[in-house]
């Protein structure tokens, strides 16, 4: 992921791990971390192991990602019109060798596969509480997105 | 855990689980919750077998404790003065088993012990950025709580 080139409003942040013998700390998002828009809601998302949860899409929901369990491969694809990378797709594998916080912008599909062989846990910190209004859901088989699993 | 009681303004509430086949998807906490304050900071504590993690009180602080992995036993102790339940101490085991968020308000001491020899994974929706100048830890050696971990 080195010289990756980002969809337009996507951010992908190192998230420090602070090591404890007695347990490690890692960090989220905070209210002043640049990208932090405003706090609805978070949840657990997990994956299993070779599993597709695919696509989603949000009119309004701004998410961060983390994987602190397993490794999840995140697919997102850019499909607002009059965005600059506009049809472009990006794919990133997030664990806890890779610990980032991934920022997915509204109007950007997302979709997730669980990559290991036992749990697979993924946290969103979302800026606004869940409304199936806002959401939008299409199965890979339907979707015109073209990515092979 | 029927009918404990619980110390002034903690709350204990099972939080929902939505099954699914490619992974279930878990509820932490929603702006529009009772007893929510403000997001300041999401972070994740895991706590290794056996190991202990504790006296830690805030001054400012509320925290919103979730384990979706493992299972963690978090020990509380009242040490506000003014406290209707002064000196109290509760003690919780949440796990996914017994998935509930935690509802800690500041003044009040909390400790963790690891129960599960494996991954014991708790997660902290807290209303204020850390801060250290508003935390103090006290090691269970050094601490007056009668508590027998």
């Amino acid at each position: 992921m080195g010289n990756l080139k980002l969809i337009n409003g996507v951010q992908l942040i190192p998230q420090k791990i602070i090591t404890n013998p007695n347990g490690d700390l890692f960090h989220i998002i905070k209210n002043t971390d640049i990208g932090f828009v405003n706090f609805g809601e978070a949840y657990i998302s997990t994956v299993n192991f070779n599993s597709i949860k695919a696509w989603k899409r949000h009119h309004r929901m701004t998410a961060n990602f983390v994987v602190p369990v397993g490794c999840i491969k995140i697919v997102i694809f850019d499909s607002r019109d009059t965005s600059p990378t506009s049809g472009m797709i990006n794919e990133f594998s997030l664990s806890l060798e890779n610990y980032m916080r991934l920022t997915v912008p509204p109007g950007v599909f997302y979709g997730f596969k669980g990559i290991e062989n036992g749990l697979n846990l993924l946290i969103n910190i979302a800026d606004i509480v869940h409304d199936p209004l806002e959401q939008e859901t299409i199965s890979i088989e339907k979707s015109e997105i073209k990515y092979f699993w």
